[in-house]
């Protein structure tokens, strides 16, 4: 790879051919099970990795702020979805992306829904985001009162258009495939007795599920209309851990510098820690953590050894590798190495630019502006 | 607070008089103690923040890159110590470094010493790092071998200046005062049996700790010539709670949007998350986790209810709150709440840019620039 001697200091590698193939996979499955796909762009961050996606016909997209969205209005993005509770103080900001792109909220509850019936000059589409058990956000399935309280406002509203139900499993990211499936089930269950329960009033109301877990693992979709993952671009140990990938589907790796090594320890030392990879953590039965996995560029990428080598403790900007005896015969001071990340999303936002394999730089989001 | 109605989206908030306080007491310390304090600017990473220090005669500063070195040269700090074992793929930056500031930086063994003493073409002054059983980077204290190597091929180089012995005593940051107390003798005595060794020959040696736990605690510093903390300007939850310091010397707070209440629930969803606090974690024996303390923000700053709500679990984006029913009364949807961090060095990076109380922007260092 020419680019590994250009470079000096820690650096997010992004595998375009890997990448590509995750995209073209989850565009297929849509395809054969007849789901729009509209991928969440929060795991990349990009609009240089957002235009890949252009090539498998994805014309709408998903992201987690309105901020975010504002980076990608513009970029020929027309149709924006923020899967995220909507934020009232941002209503302003909501105005303006409404004039550039068609945009789709999440709403949770009367109040703000009120609020924006009472406030938009502009058209809005949005879902009721339903909480299925994970407890993080959304209307319980079965709070009916709640659900119909936003759909009586919006019916008075010529600025709230009903698009649908939204669900995030985001329990399935710590399950296991039996896990998985049985949330899974869970979802489609309550997502197809809302469908029923609602249909006649919106015929045209579709349902969303949003996790990568069940998008790469199950096959049965019945009663859901779209899907939003976004993980599943880079992977990350985490969905290998939990079986939605192999190893070899992980897009992105961190290069870091190794600065110091203990034969005897079997420890390495590398440029690299909690602002590169994020703090995010496996941990295993026997109480023994996992930052990130150790691979070996290569003139196309990288090779994965099959003992592996893991991060076993970091702080700031130092990470301690776990080494095997074949690792430590491969590696000296002064090299890069590659740390397949726990959490793609988070390494990504940690470093907010990328390397591709063959030197150039792609883009990453840079937080909110106001600050910058 | 006049600025709360500007506050739109996730903020970093930073309180000038809490951290001046904080930087007016360990400078102190120093005084007191006859320690020369060299703090770290890896917590704020903000060159108007570290122009703060400049009240209190703080001339030489400590940094943990290279990189966020070149970004504190030149604005007038013409000393800096990068407390990280030297990056030999760093050399070019480190000699244009060297051109306009007076540069220190650490070394663990001696193949880096030697390529140094090769290809160095300014002087630049060196600590020996040293492990006092954290295990995570530096010479064990009893491995003389290692430690004498490095002096030797530095004693027949005219550009490597040896200047003293480092010791960071990261494990105190999972102590408790008492073992706080034990470490510290630990670092004193070999650090006192290091100078004793080496004084004869190295007369101008001087000894270094680096932990805000110690430097915050202790009050015996025997063999200690120099301490270059960073947390304490601004604390956090993790400091609180191994006793370093008091909740209301905390000097951040992430402004957060409130978008949903669930009274009943006892819980309250905010807008923010992992990648604007990043996923440090206090966990309690009974296994709940506390990833955020909940603050309410009045005219002047903030107060600290006496029964505490915490971040029960964060995402990318975020995070649900325990709330007691004192704060489920004081708080509505679209409100801003106040959330003080586990982690303040990864809460600060995560957020790059702070906002003063009076509305002020203050920077924060970007990371390395090329992907910028």
């Amino acid at each position: 790879m020419p680019l590994l001697p250009a470079i000096t200091s820690p650096t997010l590698l992004v595998h375009e051919a890997v990448c590509k193939a995750n995209i073209a996979r989850m565009s297929d499955k849509g395809r054969k099970h007849r789901l729009n796909l509209i991928p969440h762009f929060k795991t990349h961050q990009s609009r240089a990795i957002g235009n890949w996606y252009k090539e498998y016909g994805i014309e709408e997209i998903t992201v987690s702020s309105l901020h975010m969205a504002e980076y990608f209005v513009g970029q020929s993005w027309k149709n924006i979805h923020i899967a995220f509770p909507f934020n009232p103080l941002e209503i302003d900001l909501l105005e303006q992306l409404t004039l550039q792109s068609s945009i789709s909220i999440q709403l949770v509850n009367a109040q703000v829904t009120q609020l924006l019936a009472d406030r938009l000059q502009n058209p809005v589409e949005f879902f009721i985001e339903i909480d299925a058990g994970y407890g993080r956000a959304g209307i319980e399935v079965s709070d009916f009162g709640a659900i119909e309280a936003i759909m009586r406002i919006a019916n008075r509203s010529d600025k709230l258009n009903f698009k649908g139900f939204y669900i995030h499993a985001g329990h399935t990211y710590h399950a296991d495939p039996a896990g998985i499936h049985r949330i899974h089930e869970q979802t489609k269950s309550a997502l197809k007795m809302l469908k029923d329960k609602y249909f006649d009033e919106f015929p045209s109301l579709k349902t969303r599920i949003g996790d990568t877990p069940s998008c790469s693992l199950e096959s049965d979709f019945d009663g859901v209309d779209e899907i939003g993952p976004g993980n599943f671009v880079f992977y990350d140990l985490t969905q290998v851990h939990i079986g939605s990938c192999n190893k070899s589907d992980i897009g992105i790796a961190l290069a870091a510098p190794v600065v110091d090594i203990k034969k005897t320890k079997h420890e390495i030392l590398i440029h690299g820690g909690g602002v590169h990879l994020a703090k995010d953590v496996l941990t295993y039965p026997d109480g023994s953590q996992n930052f990130g996995e150790l691979v070996v560029f290569n003139g196309q990428g990288w090779d994965i050894p099959e003992t592996p080598s893991f991060l076993k403790s970091i702080s700031q900007e130092h990470g301690l590798v776990n080494a095997t005896d074949e690792l430590l015969s491969k590696v000296k001071v002064g090299d890069i190495i590659g740390i397949l990340p726990v959490h793609s999303c988070m390494t990504a936002d940690c470093m907010r630019g990328f390397l591709g394999l063959s030197g150039e730089k792609l883009d990453h989001f840079k937080g909110q502006q106001k600050l910058q």
